[in-house]
């Protein structure tokens, strides 16, 4: 690919972006989108927006863009939670490190890169893009330790950030546990695996075993009830009740929070009964009184254990209660809006196997993707693609074909594929057992990241490198070499992978294209009427391995092949405005994990950086440099004791809540002095 | 080889055994021997025995066999404590499932492979080894579900008897805690990384943490201090009263016991303070009381911290206390004797480093040991050591001297080169920085495990089918087909390996050669008086590795190779009875882990299990059977799947204690009632 086709390709994407991101600022303006874009503020507010026609509502501004700079973090944590504050700060991590990547690897590398060789350079536009990787350098040059210098500066500042960044996350968590002292899951213990027995029922069962062994510190119970035909009906009547409201129009149950446990179980909240007293408390009350008598089939293996301190039910949620590990499985309960009830009917026991299948399920869809993967790399190898299909030869004649066929289709192609890949993730993370939506979302994100790195990464390197040696990962040892010879070659696959995915992802989130598309339906179509319950939380799952994936690309291509550092570069700023717009306006936090996305975004950073150090050693061993390669080996190992002090040191606050700040919380005066 | 240097080596094996147990049953019917062979008695009972010269004591008997066989399990548990009982469950189990194996492989395996191929038999004596192993199956043989259907029967069998050992074991051990109600430890936390203040010293940091954050459980605490000059003279004393007490020759101290956690602080034992109460408590008072005073720079950042109930101690063990996972760090405290002093002393945070580097230090240790090894397995393959060293070749003219070489040799360099291992291992356990004499014998055991795993099987079987290939393990894919053509091959290595350390290292072990020498020099050449406190330890690092090796050969060998399994299930015999025999009569048992040996053992026999699938697998793929390798698949997931589940329902049991079981422990009566 020549330097040509990637500004080509870089030009369209501009003007792809600017059209849409004008094309955001005004549809944000028209009131009939006002659902799809400001979607928490109205879930919030229960309002609704009406705009006179003025001229201003059809001219592209980017006054948006000013409000979302200027949104300080504690807006986003009151407003969006401790979940999205971690995503904002992974944002910031990779904004720092590949500024500074950038400006060491364009001034530094890249020259020494392009004039690597005694060779008679063409003008810069038609200059192949592999001129500017390293591997144009010639074998045994001396310069070869500027690239090593400038990967230990890399390394190290990123290790520096992304301590101070675990750091910090970490105080917000503990903050966050502190200041929730309210929240009623701090005092609940959700029971599983509670032991069948013949004469006794679950609730007395429950309720001695906790009698007799936490006395001092045991409050009440709630067994679940599996949801039966009496909910279906009550379920119908609420939601019969909901339209009803929404004719009257009234905002009454703003004030009105569902608090109680017991109702919640059955799925209703307790404004209903405060609204229709007569009608719904007749329902209402068989649902939980009597469930067990009418129904004692539907009693389900599961309770919430309230206790008077937090204290206790952490206590409890930790220590293995009996000697059958299986049984009286303790944790404590997710918060209300986070139960995934389905789940909570399933056998604790069938857990384990579920977890094992949905693994092996996972492993063998990302093998199956790897036929349109290894389809579309060929895309951008276009002579072994002609050879092998030659009806292509006549349509590739022409310069801008074979530019838009290189540059832009195997992106797009590989796009649409990827499209299905969180659906798939989430069903398997659903299979798993999950009892939480938070849990079930994080477990959904790491699957799509393993997905990603390894469709998107390694089989693009490794398969590119050599269209037919799909076997090469039988040779472990060779593969740190099999890397080094394919990332400069593939660099500009990534580069290209950068501009569209990147950057048209983006758009596309601000955009909201498919909310646009259903709203316009629902309105004009459907005529439905708005139903203000109806938004969305933020994706995590398939956002956050994408800017993981970036950053992978970002710290493997740095040093090898510089020139995708400003493409990304710009990536991340725009996605630095677009989320935090998303943020504040259009998503909705109902659940949060507190912060547990920040081990995944971690985890994924060492690995990136170690991974970039082991290509380097590769590279360096290729280019013959023993002493580059030499001072590469302490890197890593420096970097590997770097990522255990942070695990020993760091890690368990994101595992359990420490015993101090469990006490702290009822003086929360006493915050400042905790140290970390 | 044939089968008749394989007569000779164990006809030379089984005769060398004869007679060293004959001298044993003779030796220890000697006064002198008194101690080295009855030293767990002498300790107990303090009392001499003195025996006339009468003919008896020199006529070998048998007696000592019987009364080791008569001994129950509940007579090892009382005397040799529960680590004892696991070791003697190991020996059961072997024995169990090896006696089924033999009479399966003998009966069924072996007469297949026998007539395998279309050959006319030589007589037996001189039949080759290689004739009674899967090898001399023919390719495509009708006759190799045979094979797959023993392998079946010996898997499903193998993990029926360990899922009982584990559940009895698992039971054992929740008795051992619950009878141990009057133990310490078990209300005692040790934290350890207090952090360091200028404006308080230890003593009063951990008062004030307690007190603020776990009042109504917390008793008192003891600041561990630091060996100091003041304790040396103590010491020194203390050794002056033992010679005194000796020359007395009473045996007063038998019903004092140390019971005071302050004084084995010091290093102290009270009866001390009964015996020289002048004395020793002038000097045993400063140093409890006020060698903060005296020595403010040798306190040490560990305190022990006693609590009112058991149940409150383990809380505050397993609970992460303050928001730095690095500081105020707790455990469960070890027993006083257990207690491995001079560790406490080293800073928690240098732990993980000093982890990781004895890692480190034990990998390469075991790749340098190739050299040996490699060096070795070269004296079974004759022709190729002859090509090397060719003034070896009028050496080995003489058939008696090939045979030898061969037969023997080999394991006895090897032998040799062993007994340097677990001395090794053990520095590197200490290196870690253990606090308890148990766990850093407990680390030690699993490096040399994996220590012996690797070098007497991985090493041997991988150089000994290809002498100059040791990057075979470059490549992970090829190493089941690997192990597959090997294992039939080096099956007879694996047999004289079973006579003669195995045998060996039994009869050494009933002989106590180093003991009886040192005794010997000790008593006539040094004269020196006896000592009643110099009793051993069972070397449970390097025993228990062995009879698990064994395992890993009897389960790899018994479908390919079965003639090793009589010789096998002969050591294994022998090694019930013998140490039996020593559990009972030689060792003290000053620690006990409670049955932690166990979860070692279990993973040993099923990564055992897993291993002998997968070569099989290797070896029914050779032979181009599909049925039998395509039914091997199944089998290791079944096994594998059973290993999780024995993971999930009774591993936790050996990583913390039950809730259920610390309560109950008050009321032991109510144990029948524990579900398990």
């Amino acid at each position: 690919m020549k330097v040509g086709a990637l500004l080509t390709s870089a030009g369209i994407n501009i003007g792809l972006c600017i059209l849409f991101l004008s094309f955001y600022s005004v549809l944000r303006k028209q009131p009939q989108n006002v659902k799809v874009y400001f979607g928490r503020r109205i879930a919030e507010q229960h309002k609704r927006l009406r705009g006179a026609f003025i001229l201003e509502r059809f001219v592209p501004s980017p006054s948006w863009i000013v409000r979302s700079l200027q949104c300080t973090e504690d807006e986003i944590l009151s407003t969006a939670g401790l979940d999205a504050v971690v995503f904002n700060r992974v944002l910031v991590f990779s904004i720092r490190i590949f500024s500074l990547a950038a400006i060491l690897c364009l001034f530094g590398v890249l020259p020494l890169n392009y004039f690597g060789q005694d060779m008679r350079h063409e003008r810069i536009p038609s200059a192949s893009l592999e001129t500017f990787t390293i591997g144009n350098m010639k074998e045994k040059s001396i310069w070869l330790w500027v690239h090593c210098v400038v990967l230990y500066i890399i390394s190290g500042v990123a290790c520096f950030l992304l301590y101070m960044e675990y750091k910090r996350i970490a105080r917000l968590r503990l903050l966050h546990l502190v200041r929730t002292t309210s929240k009623h899951s701090h005092f609940t213990v959700l029971v599983r695996g509670i032991p069948k027995s013949t004469h006794e029922s679950f609730n007395s069962a429950v309720e001695s075993f906790f009698t007799t062994y936490h006395a001092p510190s045991y409050l009440s119970h709630q067994v679940v009830y599996k949801v039966g035909k009496l909910q279906k009906i009550v379920t119908g009547a609420k939601k019969v009740y909901r339209k009803f409201k929404h004719f009257k129009g009234t905002t009454v149950d703003q004030t009105c929070r569902s608090v109680t446990y017991r109702c919640c179980l059955c799925g209703v909240s307790s404004n209903s009964f405060q609204l229709l007293p007569t009608e719904e408390q007749e329902r209402g009350k068989p649902c939980v009184k009597n469930s067990n008598l009418n129904l004692p089939a539907e009693e389900c293996a599961a309770a919430f254990v309230f206790f008077k301190t937090r204290y206790a039910a952490l206590i409890v949620s930790k220590i293995l209660q009996t000697s059958n590990p299986m049984k009286w499985v303790t944790s404590l309960a997710p918060e209300p809006k986070d139960m995934y009830w389905s789940n909570l009917w399933l056998p604790y026991k069938q857990l384990w196997i579920r977890r094992i299948a949905t693994l092996l399920g996972s492993i063998v869809f990302m093998f199956i993707f790897l036929v349109p993967v290894t389809f579309i790399q060929g895309l951008t190898q276009l002579e072994q693609l002609q050879q092998r299909l030659p009806f292509l030869k006549g349509l590739l004649k022409g310069k801008i074909m074979t530019q838009l066929v290189t540059g832009y289709l195997p992106s797009v192609i590989l796009q649409i594929f990827l499209y299905t890949v969180p659906p798939t993730m989430m069903m398997f993370a659903t299979l798993e057992g999950p009892i939480s939506h938070s849990e079930r979302k994080k477990s959904a994100c790491c699957k799509v990241l393993y997905f990603t790195i390894w469709n998107v990464f390694f089989v693009n390197v490794l398969s590119g490198s050599a269209i037919n040696q799909l076997n090469a990962l039988s040779r472990p040892k060779d593969i740190p070499m099999e890397l080094a010879r394919a990332i400069p070659l593939q660099a500009t696959f990534f580069t290209t992978y950068v501009l569209t995915s990147g950057w048209a992802s983006l758009s596309s989130q601000v955009m909201q294209l498919f909310g646009l598309i259903w709203n316009f339906v629902r309105k004009y179509i459907l005529r439905m009427k708005e139903d203000s319950d109806w938004v969305l939380s933020f994706p995590y799952h398939t956002e956050l391995p994408k800017v993981l994936l970036f950053g992978l690309l970002g710290f493997t291509c740095s040093v090898l092949a510089p020139l995708i550092l400003p493409f990304l570069l710009l990536y991340f700023f725009l996605a630095y405005i677009v989320y935090r717009n998303q943020f504040i306006n259009v998503y909705c936090t109902r659940y949060d994990t507190g912060g547990l996305y920040w081990p995944i975004a971690y985890n994924a950073t060492i690995f990136s950086l170690v991974l970039t150090q082991i290509i380097c050693l590769g590279v360096f061993g290729l280019k013959e440099s023993p002493v580059a390669a030499g001072f590469t080996v302490p890197l890593i190992i420096i970097t590997l004791l770097f990522n255990q002090y942070c695990r020993m040191r760091l890690l368990p606050l994101f595992r359990t809540f420490p015993a101090q700040v469990n006490m702290i919380s009822l003086t929360i005066g006493r915050m400042r002095f905790l140290p970390l």
